[in-house]
């Protein structure tokens, strides 16, 4: 039987990276993670076990760290295009290189009023991340976040959706919207401010959430997106994912109470899940 | 500024399920998380909130737990084409349908020697999958397994790889090789015995791993997959991703000790990723 | 042969609790995880499987949720003692309650500069704790916090410490001092604004850890306990556990680069683990 | 205000250990994480930051490495008297050491009907555990297990339970019991075959779990541990604690389907915790 190796990558995950800059009156500090996936001509190496071609996955950790030494860190998309230009110019036989960065995040202390100069308290959930794909012909700049959780008491409707012989769900008026945003977008430029454009696209997101009348999740999630692409020229594309963290209105008529949508329970599974990518015309 | 919708899905995600099969002599019991997600005309709920189309995912969780009662767990494959042959039936404006199954697998206690008629012990890490994508078009099988944990104390080699100014990883003739093998292979077939195909390839990945003189995990990886599309007819391509999930030798020099390759520590981060998909001719 | 059932208890743990007090221009919201235990006269369930004692732990989950109808959930502490009072008072035969609350933090979002009246981001790993041990003849209050992350990037050193065979770790002057702060402290009193006492305690114990010249973790710790101590009269004693979440300096010197502690790998594993008691004399 | 510093304690967690042992014929292959605790004279670490008696956490790392390397890693339990052995002989001023040890199972494998003589499998969820605690004037050998699964479909009931003002939970002939065994037992003696006691007191548990009529959760669990106590004279006292992992029996009456125990879903919470201890009169 003749096998053809229709695809391959391979690469290393999770180079844990941290970075303190010492600047005379305060310390900078990042952290964040690295995953780094080569393609290219190493077909030898799976078929014949010939490795002259293969760049160590250990190779790609050190070189994460010797670059992190002399290149800036203060953006992940930086330091996400000098590390696909770093494979890219050394390795003829490389074809693509993927990396992804995502940060850990650490916000400055106030002490007494005042930023401590090197203290610092550990974020929540929400992490930064880019993806940087870079071709021969092409070099593509994502980025994103993820582990956003958003949370709005009332101002959330479902109703008048399809009803059929597997349906129970009672229409709401007025339900909990819960969920934690993960968001992917594709910038149209090479350059820019980075950090913010994140921030920009970040806080249009969030105050759609908040100020949305929303009769679905769809619904929100094709309104923040819309938000998203609307607030600066550099972003040409994004897809959102968001799950519905469903909070169950708890009966407690056994118990001789009413529950006018004060008591719930929250779930964790199962869970919907709602996607979608949009882009500009 | 005109946004467009170019592609959307939503669905219901980690439905439990567990179905107790009462047979005179033994119970069996299977146990199996679904994932259900349609894609078809719903923009409409997303652009204007308009839900007429929309199918609750309620409602999914309610025909999982539904069809369950009258058709078979026996497989994931044969409940997955039916889940999916649900969805595809009763929604004319469904365009696609993927079902995602992934059983936490029981085993039957052996007490005294004898099968026990109901009593079982939870099993690994190790998941069997089953993918169904359903089109207007097409029906696609996928099955495949997660978490399966592999380890040779030997017979494993890493040496002639490309050295350069990034490179400090010493060659060796024989390191702890370990890996957590998840493996999906799609299907040529739309009936078969799925339990014996899938007890066929999975026992020769793993035959493969133990017997083989690794040069490298993309060789290893590669002969697992040739072998997997080498065990039967059914199968027409599969991929393969294996995490190097390194031991380190521990250096005890400074303790006035050597180390023959006995005392190692393992890492979860950084790990090596190695992945590629392999098909038939 | 005979046995003594030495010890019993049992309850509910992780029931979730979410509440919308509704107030005419904003929303509060809360969540809370909650676990009971009880002891007391419930042997029979035991060793005869008489369950006539047996409060059902589906009995206590309903109660967290009627009783959070009609209470305040304004703090755990006071959540707690209602909890806890409930069981003590309806059933003779309970000899201790044990409630322990964690909340879930949202905090308030604020858009275009103005608190919004229903809209909330999550917040972090930090968890509020709530531990009420209620007996017969004593009831005991103590509350806490859990995954608070905190790091500095200097003014931490560790040297003299004592050397033996199997030493190899450096002296140093100059190191990351990052932990994930435990601590759980018992109150002297049965009533107080325990939301401030929270506050004033969790911030005594940031602001020594930032400002404190480190000679140890374990003198950190110390000082940190005794800030809290100082705090306030309310609190009584104090335990810390703190974590030494090492950073790793990176060594790379075979990149023909020196590391003025600039460049440094988290590592989760192994890590060391400080503790402490302190209490007021 | 004066400070007493009650208790304090230190030492390096998750330290993760692995050993070849080459054999002619054949490998062995042990994994196991090991955390080890201090108590002693190191009051002046903490509040005055003096380090002389400080054994580094990364001291305590390398003995655990460095003793694997000349000692026997057979059974948990003499590795674990080993590493305490060391710290106590070593470290005048050490008053107690807390030696923890958790298995990661590997099974050989069976390739062509024959064990294979260095390929391995990774086990399930279930680990052994082993906690040796001294002091200068006791030495205290526990063992126990963790994280084991184990269900049964029938035989299990619960009724007759005390029913008031917040109950709602109907009585049940016949509902699935599933939990996650963890226990953790005293032996009486400082030597002993503790593979095979392990094994014994394992598979009593396991049997009675098996053919026990269950009445209630805490009944079943007496009559696990009466077993394992009574497996052999090596044992003292046992704790067991079992969550109670709800299968909720799903209504299907909207449906126009009865469930005659035949289909549930899964919840992990809120969950039942039971827990007892046992000892020999």
């Amino acid at each position: 039987m003749a096998v053809i190796l229709t695809h391959n990558s391979y690469g290393k995950s999770r180079v844990r990276l941290s970075k303190i800059t010492r600047r005379p009156d305060r310390h900078e500090f990042k952290e964040c993670t690295v995953d780094i996936r080569l393609e290219g001509d190493f077909e030898a190496s799976y078929t014949r076990g010939d490795n002259s071609r293969i760049v160590a996955t250990d190779t790609m950790k050190n070189a994460v760290y010797a670059l992190a030494r002399t290149q800036t860190l203060a953006d992940l998309e930086s330091f996400g295009l000098t590390l696909s230009d770093h494979f890219m110019a050394n390795y003829a036989h490389v074809a693509k290189v993927v990396v992804e960065l995502a940060d850990l995040p650490w916000q400055r202390l106030v002490i007494g009023g005042r930023e401590h100069p090197h203290a610092f308290i550990g974020g929540g959930s929400e992490r930064r991340i880019c993806l940087v794909t870079r071709t021969r012909q092409e070099k593509r700049i994502e980025s994103g976040l993820d582990g956003l959780r958003l949370l709005k008491t009332t101002d959330s409707a479902f109703k008048g959706f399809l009803r059929d012989a597997y349906t129970t769900l009672p229409e709401t008026d007025d339900r909990i919207f819960a969920t934690m945003l993960s968001a992917q977008w594709r910038y149209g430029v090479n350059q820019a401010n980075w950090g913010d454009c994140h921030r920009r696209i970040r806080q249009a997101m969030i105050d759609v959430f908040a100020n949305h009348h929303s009769l679905s999740v769809q619904q929100t999630l094709h309104a923040m997106g819309t938000a998203a692409l609307d607030s600066g020229p550099e972003i040409r594309q994004i897809t959102l994912t968001m799950p519905n963290q469903h909070r169950l209105l708890v009966n407690l008529t056994p118990f001789g109470l009413d529950n006018p949508n004060e008591i719930f329970v929250a779930t964790d599974e199962p869970f919907g899940l709602i996607s979608a990518a949009l882009t500009r015309e």
